[in-house]
């Protein structure tokens, strides 16, 4: 172990060893043709496709890294019990609910953050316009072969809270302001225009609309019940692009049921959304099955970060997109 | 006539005289009180109220301005005909196509440009959003009660043409910049990021959406005709916002239904669009009922323009907003 690499030494504990080169790749395990190709773009990593259905091989036991792909996911669990080197799991997705109690002691898990923040931003806006913008109204006239001039609003002046400073929220604030919308992030941690959860309680009632975009995790599961609901000004817009289980369901069907508020969302409690809920036909509910981050060529853009993310811990780095295990406690 | 007012008394003609004040206002005949209340607010301006059907009183006929109101243009048109001195009708609107030929000799025409661009470059973006996130998709899916991932695509990487360099293309320029896309904008006046028509018509094929925001003159008039669909490539998308006539709706019908294109329409030819006409259920048309400009407080935005603009005349200077007429030819 070199004195320049405490933190890898750390990190990887026995696996410790010297930042990998082009001469002596680090061997990176992939799950699908498509991260054995992205893989093979970083000239100091080395893919190996494995099947997570069979027992790990004796070069697979050696491996410190598994890039996880978009599926198999009991599966992949199950065989990463099985390799006694393993400390990072390097996933494609921005959440990681699924991940806590299933990575193994002294392994850590990364994501994909920057990869889906762009896409899930946009489609905040495109749903902010098309509600705004009255554009469900006017498809029914087109259909009805009729023209009527109703007046819609536009996002200028528009107090928007956004409930997460990260890449989410960031796109989103860059997307919003030249509509001319004043936009106000939340967050623990503090920063330019960025106010605490305290702050944002006390002024709940000012915004016109409230995004989440925050990862589920047990302190902020359901954060969006019924209290929550209550403190927003009438005719107020909810929209989650980020998790179904952030908000109590039945709060927010009574809440948009009355008329009081509406709901533009894109994630469900349960999902996929069984077709006999009675979310579905909710007045002021809209819903998009789970495709905010979905657009094409969002797995290349997920698969080119993963690779970003495992060259850092391959240089010695700490990955900078860990959020479980050893590594995000040490930071 | 002062030396340092040469524009206004060559403007102006017989009613040159020196810059109003407010010890000395300049009279401005409106045409409602909403339009009387917004002159107030300029001290150099002086309003009155006027009712077009019926012949101009001797003091309507000493006026050189006239601040036409939202409707009424009929009345309005024979109206001004009987006012010797005018010389400067300024309108609400951006559009200004029904006054080519109805403004009087000696008369300048100034418009609200500035007032409705933010909002009908919005409703741009928004249709743009609305399509390429196939939120009609999940909405006809919503109504079945079906989770269905379909992937839409997002505007990063995309190709956008924007012809004319306005108001309404710079909005939307920086609208769609935070998104990635590649915006491009086409005007005959050269600027930065601008290429000229004949550059664009050779690059026409490369635009993945090609929106219009031009002004209805005779150049301008049915300048989206089949040749000009044929040089669109195959899924593009046409976006108009701007006037209905810049477009032959039969060769957009064409094109459209054969399911080479897709259109997103404010504005149609004929307006009102008919219930029988065919263009309503063309595939791949969607129809907005000319309300790309109207969202809540569009006439308050109107009206301070307006009096802005003839602000300007009072002082003796131009309108930065004159569009037609002795005015206008001077620039």
């Amino acid at each position: 172990v070199t004195a320049d690499t405490p933190r890898r030494s750390e990190a990887a504990g026995d696996a410790a060893r010297r930042p990998a080169t082009a001469a002596d790749p680090l061997l990176v395990l992939v799950q699908d043709e498509a991260a054995l190709r992205a893989v093979a773009t970083a000239p100091i990593l080395r893919g190996l496709l494995v099947d997570a259905t069979r027992p790990p091989t004796a070069e697979e036991r050696t491996a410190t890294v598994l890039l996880h792909g978009m599926a198999q996911f009991p599966e992949t669990v199950k065989y990463i019990a099985q390799l006694p080197n393993l400390r990072l799991v390097q996933t494609m997705n921005a959440g990681f609910e699924w991940w806590i109690g299933h990575v193994p002691d002294g392994v850590s898990l990364s994501n994909a953050r920057g990869a889906h923040g762009r896409a899930v931003a946009e489609w905040s806006v495109a749903m902010l316009l098309e509600h705004y913008r009255l554009l469900p109204y006017f498809a029914a006239r087109q259909a009805e072969r009729t023209w009527d001039r109703q007046v819609g609003r536009s996002l200028g002046g528009l107090r928007v809270a956004v409930i997460g400073a990260g890449d989410i929220g960031q796109h989103l604030r860059r997307m919003l302001l030249p509509f001319d919308a004043e936009v106000t992030l939340v967050d623990v941690r503090q920063g330019d225009s960025v106010i605490s959860p305290d702050a944002f309680r006390d002024r709940q009632a000012e915004f016109d609309a409230i995004s989440l975009a925050v990862p589920l995790m047990p302190a902020t599961a359901k954060m969006v019940d019924a209290a929550f609901l209550a403190r927003m000004k009438d005719g107020a817009v909810l929209v989650n692009g980020a998790r179904g289980g952030l908000v109590d369901t039945d709060a927010l069907m009574a809440a948009c049921g009355s008329g009081r508020l509406t709901a533009l969302l894109d994630v469900t409690d349960p999902e996929p959304l069984p077709s006999e809920h009675p979310l579905w036909t909710t007045p002021g509910v809209t819903i998009t099955p789970h495709v905010a981050g979905v657009t094409e060529g969002m797995e290349d853009r997920a698969r080119a970060v993963a690779v970003e993310q495992i060259s850092m811990f391959a240089r010695g780095e700490t990955p900078s997109n860990v959020v479980l295990g050893p590594m995000a406690e040490g930071r």
